[in-house]
């Protein structure tokens, strides 16, 4: 008789954003009448780019020509992406990663829940608290967190490192030594950043005792401040010890589009065995390439065109994070974040818990946010609000919380 | 110190088809005069329908404007696509499957690499000899199939099914009972088929043992002949013991787009856990959804249009397929496949191995075909031709063979 994966059942309830989906779909559904403003999952909201518009159109014409049709994409996707992620996102920084070291896939949740597959069941993981869900869940879900406590919500077999408003929100290293740390910078969901010499730190923590950090960049287009690090391959060392992910979701609005890669440098090495040969090993077996079409699109990303419409697009939705940041502030409440990422980090006020404060906000004035909780136990009172909504509705909404 | 996923490097080799890549570069990089024809991988090339077509432009426009844009798809899917999906392909075979009971995908193969995900590491898995690869190595990389045997090529805690000639190419109920049962048809690697009559043994046996049919019906649509089952659940019983793995990939030539599907009936359960529950947990945590403008491609397959374009299309591929089978047929080769299936499996002449075949073929008539040994011991001496080409490059590949 076929048994089930336990460490499937071990999960506590749904993943968070399906929770929230059904929660406001339930009151959308019972009054029909309100309009909710959703600030609450990191969607956008903005359509895509002209230059991608174009990009997408002409690629769509060759797939219906036989002489331009492209079935199988190459294992780690078109050299065209790759040779344009590598001069514009790495060399162009000053940054050593080889086209070839660049693999491109549907997009960081699935890489950044996919990474783990090539490491042993025995390592021991390190989050930040709060934390992207996908991190921890994905590890549980391959048996290696140990047994949850509903007490203090937490993973017997995980470190947390808490990110609190004490430490500015960064972590700091752990007393007991990981074998795989998570950082995700911009942060989800605090909107956070750490320095490069705060980055720095964390690799050469890595290569002393021997561990791997899986970077999380998928914000970085949002950086505004100099001292802020838009990838770990600025940091001297990091090719021995990081691999990055990276997303074309918020940069760009592929959302519904879904590109993304992830990049593991050749000298990443446990003995004698480069984790680039098992990524690729994982890509070749389980994956099959992101669409032509797409990989197109993410080549006009880079395009001159591309780059200038991208850019107003990234401060239209900074626009809308600085308005909920000062907005919230001059009301009196305590937030963070907002200044180089998309994120507001909102302390929910009269000493309500985080999905007290998602029930109130709903009910009382139909704005989404997401509850802190939901990210981990130092995000219990704690609360995301996201930059991607339209301008409009984003001022709405945050005129409506100030007078709550 | 952080340690590797042990599994993967019990992996021998690297993935068949990056295997026959890397030789077929080789030979055309040393050869630049020579005209190569490939039948090998089971890449499709012609053009995407013109339905298709119509709709990936469409569906590209909504994406450039606000109150038409699409961000992250729902977690299963579009309900226009898994409707189009329950109706055409099920409700008119009088299949029972809800369309919330499918799930949109990238693709059969990463499906097909993930669903081992959901079931115990324990659990024991039987795959017929030959077999697409990808069903053992994605179980080698989670542990499941014990020690790898270089001198058999097999794994010790797989149950391999031959199918050879004495059996029709057909798997027989295996003695040590299974866990999971990986079955496919149309075959790839072999291109036979089963009857209705047959499956339904299999279910049978599936729901008295308590073992779960992994059931890849990729090639459904290339079946000609009336007995032949286009879904497992045309057979009785099938809602509590299988699992049905779709593609879009040679039904409408997405290679390149990427699109399949998995159905997981609630019926399919063990003890109270539906699998339905754990496949959408999967889903929702790591995965993020198929592309808008895909899924709308998608839908476009189910129009009256271009359901009529792809009939061609599929009679197009099976017009080479019938080519190859009589051409070789009638030079005397020992052929089978290719009635209901774009593969025609072909026994190597002069007692050659298939990788001899396959050298021996690229290098004297620069045909390139997939050795049967990729597949699993029984394929040994047998060599896959896929009818994928073009009409002239298979015409002329037939020809070419004919004369060795």
């Amino acid at each position: 008789m076929f048994q089930l994966n336990e460490n499937y059942l071990k999960l506590p309830g749904s993943y968070l954003f399906s929770t929230i989906g059904k929660k406001v779909n339930a009151y959308a559904a019972a009054h029909p009448e309100k309009k909710i403003i959703r600030l609450g999952i990191g969607d956008v909201t903005q359509p895509l780019a002209p230059a991608i518009i174009e990009a997408m159109h002409k690629a769509v014409d060759e797939m219906g020509k036989a002489e331009t049709f492209h079935g199988y994409a190459p294992d780690l996707g078109y050299e065209f992406l790759r040779n344009a992620i590598a001069e514009n996102d790495y060399k162009s920084r000053g940054c050593e990663v080889a086209a070839d070291e660049i693999f491109i896939s549907d997009g960081a949740k699935c890489d950044s829940g996919n990474i783990q597959e090539i490491f042993s069941r025995d390592n021991k993981i390190a989050v930040c608290d709060p934390v992207y869900p996908v991190y921890v869940d994905s590890n549980v879900m391959a048996g290696r967190t140990g047994t949850y406590d509903k007490e203090t919500e937490t993973w017997s077999d995980v470190i947390y490192m808490p990110c609190v408003a004490e430490n500015g929100f960064a972590p700091e290293l752990p007393k007991q030594t990981p074998d795989l740390i998570y950082l995700c910078f911009p942060n989800n969901p605090t909107g956070a950043t750490i320095t490069k010499a705060q980055l720095q730190e964390w690799v050469d923590y890595a290569n002393k005792v021997g561990a791997v950090i899986i970077y999380d960049a998928a914000y970085e287009a949002y950086i505004a401040e100099a001292d802020v690090p838009h990838s770990i391959y600025e940091c001297e060392g990091a090719r021995t010890c990081a691999i990055e992910l990276r997303s074309f979701s918020k940069n760009a609005g592929f959302t519904g589009v879904r590109l993304g890669f992830t990049v593991v440098p050749k000298d990443l090495k446990c003995g004698d065995v480069a984790l680039h040969s098992l990524w690729a090993r994982r890509h070749g077996t389980k994956y099959n390439g992101a669409p032509y079409i797409v990989q197109r699109a993410g080549e006009a990303v880079y395009s001159e065109a591309g780059k200038a419409q991208l850019k107003e697009q990234v401060a239209y939705y900074m626009k809308n994070a600085h308005y909920i940041l000062n907005g919230l502030r001059d009301a009196g409440f305590t937030v963070s974040g907002g200044v180089n990422a998309p994120y507001i980090w909102l302390k929910a006020p009269n000493g309500m818990t985080s999905w007290e404060f998602f029930d109130y906000l709903l009910e009382k004035v139909n704005v989404v946010g997401t509850p802190g909780a939901g990210f981990g136990p130092s995000g219990e009172t704690y609360f995301r609000l996201t930059a991607f909504g339209s301008y409009e509705n984003t001022v709405e909404a945050v005129d409506r919380i100030r007078h709550i």
